[in-house]
Formats: C-alpha cells, sequence, structure tokens
C-alpha cells in the first residue's frame, strides 16, 4: 500500500521531454501544437490546447483541436504530415473546453468523442464513459475517462508505442509539475488526484493539456524517489 | 414561501411556442435552429442543440453553435439573415457539449464565452462567472451562470424583448415539459434544480436547448397553477 507521501513523491517525479513524436506499431504518436497558460500583468491568461495526432496504417485519431482561433494553423499542421480533415477518422475532445474544442466542425466525416458523448453526425452512440469505463476503439487504443477537470474529462490511451503506454491526457495534467496550479483549474480536485495516480501508475508517457509531453517513471519504487 | 409542490407546479406550468421570433429594442431574439433529442430503438439518440441569434444594432451574439456536422447549415441561416460569421461578435457556447460547440471554429473574430471561461483569440479573461456572478455584455444582455447540467453551464438572459425577458437556456432544460428526462441527463441535479428554479423565476421566455421555446407564466400566482 503506497502512503500519500510517496504518491505524492511519485507525482513530483516526472521528466519534461523535448521529444514530440513517439513511433509505434500499430500507432504512432504527434504533438501538433504544444498547449500552454501563461498568466498576463492584468489577470487575463494567454492559453491554448495541445493538440496530439495518433496515426496508425488503418485509423487517423486526432485529441483535441486547439482553440477556434487555430483553424487555419491545425489545417496547416495537417497537412504538413500529409493529411487533410476528412483523412481524420475520430476526433477524442477531451472535454469541452474552448481551447480545447475549437475546431469541431472541420472534421465533418469523424466519430466525435467530446467528454464522454460519442457521435457519428448526430447519432450519440451508447456508451459507458460516464460509469468510469472505457471506450474501446480497438485492442490497441482506448477512449478513457478521467474525470475531475470538468465532470466528464476522457483521455486518450494508446499501447505498443516505443516508449510504451501513452496517455493523451487533456488537462488531467496541467503539465510536468503542475503541483502548484491543478487543484485552481479542478472542478473536482478529489476525483482528479485520483484519476492523475491511475494515470501516473498506467502510462509510461503522458502528455498533458499545456506542456510537453512527461514521462512518470511508473516502474520506479516510491521508496527510491526522491 | 413556496412549496416544493408549488415548485414542481410551477414546473409543469409552461406553454411551448412556434414563434420562434421575439422582436425587440435594443435587441431581437431569433431561434435560427429548434433543437431536437430523439431516442432510437438501437439504443442511441439523435440529437442536436438548439442554436439562437441574439441581433441589435451594435452587437450581434450567437448562442450555442451546433454539431460539428452543421457547419455548412449554420452558415446558410446565418446567410439568410444577412450575416456571415465574421459578422457575430460574441458566441456564447452554453457548455461544452459537442451538440452545442461544434462550429466555435467558424468565428475567428468574435469573443467567444463556452462555460465559464470568455476569450478573445487565446486571452482568457477575468470573470466570477464560477462564483455565480453573472456576466454583463451590456445592461440588456448578460451571461448568467446556471450550473448542474455540467459543473460550468452558462445561459444568455435578453432584456426587453416584445415578450419580456429571454432566457437561451442551453440544456439547463431539455424542452417544455422535461420533468421525465432532465435529471438523468445532469451532472448535478440538486444545483440544476435551482438553476431551473431562478430561471422560472426571472425569464418570460425560456429556449430550451432541444425544443420549442416556452413561456414560463412566471406571473401566475402558484396557487393558481394548476
Amino acid at each position: 500500500m503506497e502512503t500519500s507521501e510517496e504518491s505524492s513523491a511519485r507525482e513530483t517525479r516526472c521528466t519534461e521531454s523535448r521529444v514530440l513524436e513517439f513511433p509505434g506499431e500499430p500507432y504512432s504518436v504527434r504533438v501538433l501544437q504544444v498547449g500552454y497558460c501563461l498568466a498576463q500583468p492584468d489577470g487575463s491568461c494567454r492559453a491554448d490546447g495541445t493538440v496530439t495526432l495518433v496515426s496508425g496504417a488503418r485509423r487517423t485519431i486526432l485529441v483535441d483541436t486547439g482553440g477556434p482561433w487555430d483553424r487555419d494553423s491545425l489545417v496547416a499542421r495537417l497537412r504538413d504530415r500529409g493529411l487533410d480533415p476528412g483523412d481524420v477518422h475520430w476526433v477524442v475532445g477531451t472535454h469541452g473546453h474552448s481551447d480545447h474544442v475549437g475546431n469541431l466542425g472541420l472534421f465533418q466525416e469523424a466519430t466525435v468523442a467530446v467528454g464522454c458523448d460519442v457521435s457519428v453526425g448526430d447519432r450519440y452512440l451508447p456508451n459507458h464513459l460516464a460509469e468510469g469505463r472505457p471506450y474501446r476503439i480497438d485492442q490497441h487504443v482506448s477512449i478513457v475517462p478521467t474525470p475531475g477537470h470538468t465532470g466528464h474529462d476522457v483521455s486518450l490511451e494508446v499501447r505498443g508505442t516505443s516508449a510504451g503506454t501513452v496517455l493523451v491526457a487533456g488537462d488531467l495534467f496541467e503539465r510536468c509539475g503542475d503541483r502548484d496550479s491543478w487543484e485552481a483549474l479542478s472542478e473536482n480536485a478529489a476525483l482528479q488526484r485520483v484519476s492523475r495516480q491511475r494515470a501516473l501508475r498506467d502510462a509510461d508517457v503522458i502528455i498533458p493539456g499545456h506542456g510537453l509531453p512527461f514521462m512518470t517513471h511508473r516502474n520506479t519504487p516510491p521508496s527510491l524517489l526522491p
């Protein structure tokens, strides 16, 4: 049984990465845009969400779409990868904040998941995300419920990359080392804490909503953590 | 003091309207798309959100944008009113569900409010919506917090129409007479119940997320309700 102190130490133990691509078979993960959140002197905050592409031979999945102002740059970033919006099969919006779901309308052909709602056009599909059960896209990729930041956040879990299991986590984590900031942005900090601990236990790499990817060192025994 | 029975009776007392336009000075309210939610035999649900235009001489406000699949029809509906997306000054997404915020990216020039987040481009403005305080756009139009369906729902309150105060309420109400359905769709039914009762007290017309506008009969004394 891990103590809360050990668990807290585990949370501090992450290593930010400047690597934005995690190749794998059958899926590779590529961060297209690194999110940010910068407090301004006037009390406002400049912010945008991370956008991540998960590509495989059979399926292309986009996780988050940035803010509405990102429309043209998102199309350009996809084009740099040889893709049109119509080539994206799935769009996963980790939660319904405007810096993450600003460009859903680019993806008219895609299956869309925003939080716990999964839809194909105007047809909303039955699922159990809101009850805490994953939605399996295939054996390598699942939408997993990670609530707390909002009531119905989800993350995309990608297994089998060269770096192990990658969790594209939206605002479950702001960034590596966000212990000073995530609770103030949380609708339900107790719930989010549980979701964060599960993520740190199960993923090797976490792609957060407003910062660079980070390694979780999940195999480091808590007793050896600094 | 109104009893809960009276309050419940008040909730039943609404009259659906086929009128979709509420002219006024300085703002008129026009429903561009009537939302729906239709259970299907296979367990899925066909659903789309109501889209409403609030027009004044100085300011044009769109409340909700429908699902991603509505992009072209939304542009056409705006064009029918002589508007391009660039003519919309404010976009208010009542909450971050995909059938309401599917087309934020059409409105690159607008100030955008989704739930409690108000932004101009990537600059997120300080506000007190999450603490329950309205965000006044001007003396006639305010964004008001109406949480419960999600943690951070808002509505747009428009004063001074020919029908009185109109509340464009998103999924605070599914439709007139939604007593059989709203709680199952609510993240926090106790909170939403309070938000609903306030709305029924303060608005003359409510435009719900998935049905026709309805009159609240707020001036009918509870003792005279059926």
